[in-house]
């Protein structure tokens, strides 16, 4: 049985009609490695990506269109996008949750240069190395963005931040931030510090108690590192300070996304004083 | 045929015996609600386990024995608790992750009273309302623990903590802490108040900015609400300030675990300045 395609105006697309095929394929890295997309599921990421440009096609249900059709329209309407109504299977199949309500877009990854994201003289930046851990990127994502960072870098052999996990995790701040990709964390950083921002470590065993961090209010990017292992010991050497979250009860250490909205709303604080 | 069990000394426990048939249970809330029990796998979860008394019985493999004879010794040993060697398949059943290093302890529930926990004029006290998500609840647990807090509580209709997830994410907090289930979310806040702490709602729309707070150094009871529907209504009228940590940039909101993160730890910082 032939199935519809982009040849047939108004039709309802299924789960092997060859353009829900490709998108689904989204769901690997490898394919989004590629093809340089992503998917966002749900009105709140799809909402984001439109205001951010971002989306190349919105997939929606008869659902999705009830509840959401501002979302549909100005997709089906915009420039370089489209909307395209599917079938409830189809929908499932491109969703890794069940409450996507009846919305899933394909979008454009949205990485800028290093370059590009400290000409715009950023005054804080977070820098997570080797974070393997999507629900984490996604949280130190949305931390950053709320704190005030304008970039968040990953670095060196991060998880790649447009994993559906990450994506969600970030509640629409991977369409709010530059989101950078740099393989060579230590070219990151003294790019970073050559732009004038201090760089402190975050790293349970630093020398510096985060609450004596003396100047937090200047521009600093902070790094953060592996959940399971922390910051390569290079990196720390590279940075101008490496700071600990003072634990003053008797747990062992922080989580990774605990111990990144601690420094950044410390940095946010100094930040929102010195202004 | 025949089971081993605690009539053979010297016997290696399989899936079938009746001892690791109960133990596996405690993998259900039901069986946990009845017994008071619960499980905490690995040798970090077994450790402070043991350091609280809370251990009833430790299972091991000739691996978890080999990498960790000393945490074997002392359940041996312990008053009240003792070690049962299992098979690699009786251990695999027990724990819920893939690398809990050959060990998996059966520990009595460690809630107190509230009386209790107040008893002790604690400075800083989280209480989770309503949260539904175990490794929030761990997070929070971790985190609070990490900032000071000597007692967290659950009140309304929170997860359970024991639950193995919010074991794992507390790292071994929910055997440092005060852990306290309230029901009675409202008598709960009441008490806290009686006993002289503040109370704080964190609340995305809070009146209050964080930043702004005065007197953070008083003794303070944290309220944190659900992932999807924050606070209750009539908790955040009967706290003395809603409480918000600002947002910088274009994120909506933090996530529980984040923002109960900053709030704790701002109140950390005074604490420890006015001590």
């Amino acid at each position: 049985m032939p199935q519809p395609d982009d040849r047939q105006p108004g039709a309802v697309f299924t789960t092997r009609t060859p353009r829900v095929v490709a998108a689904r394929r989204l769901q690997r890295r490898r394919d989004r490695d590629e093809t340089g997309r992503f998917l966002a599921e749900g009105p709140q990421a799809v909402r984001e990506a439109l205001a951010a440009g971002a989306v190349v096609e919105l997939f929606f249900t008869a659902d999705g269109l009830a509840r959401h059709g501002d979302l549909v329209r100005r997709a089906g309407t915009g420039t370089g996008s489209r909307a395209s109504a599917v079938d409830d299977d189809a929908l499932a199949a491109l969703a890794e949750t069940v409450q996507p309500q009846g919305l899933v877009a394909v979008c454009a990854q949205r990485d800028v240069p290093l370059a590009d994201a400290l000409r715009k003289a950023p005054r804080l930046v977070a820098v997570c190395a080797d974070i393997r851990d999507p629900g984490n990127a996604g949280t130190v994502l949305r931390t950053a963005d709320a704190a005030g960072a304008t970039a968040v870098v990953f670095a060196g052999d991060s998880v790649d931040p447009y994993n559906g996990k990450a994506v969600r995790a970030s509640a629409g701040s991977l369409f709010h931030v530059d989101v950078v990709r740099a393989r060579d964390a230590a070219a990151a950083v003294a790019a970073l510090r050559a732009a004038g921002l201090r760089i402190l470590a975050a790293d349970g065993y630093g020398e510096t108690d985060l609450f004596e961090v003396p100047d937090l209010g200047a521009p600093t990017a902070w790094l953060f590192g592996s959940e399971a292992h922390g910051l390569p010991g290079a990196l720390k050497a590279q940075a101008d300070a490496r700071v600990r979250v003072p634990i003053l009860g008797g747990a062992e250490s922080l989580n990774l996304a605990a111990a990144a909205a601690v420094c950044l709303y410390a940095s946010a604080k100094a930040l929102k004083e010195s202004m």
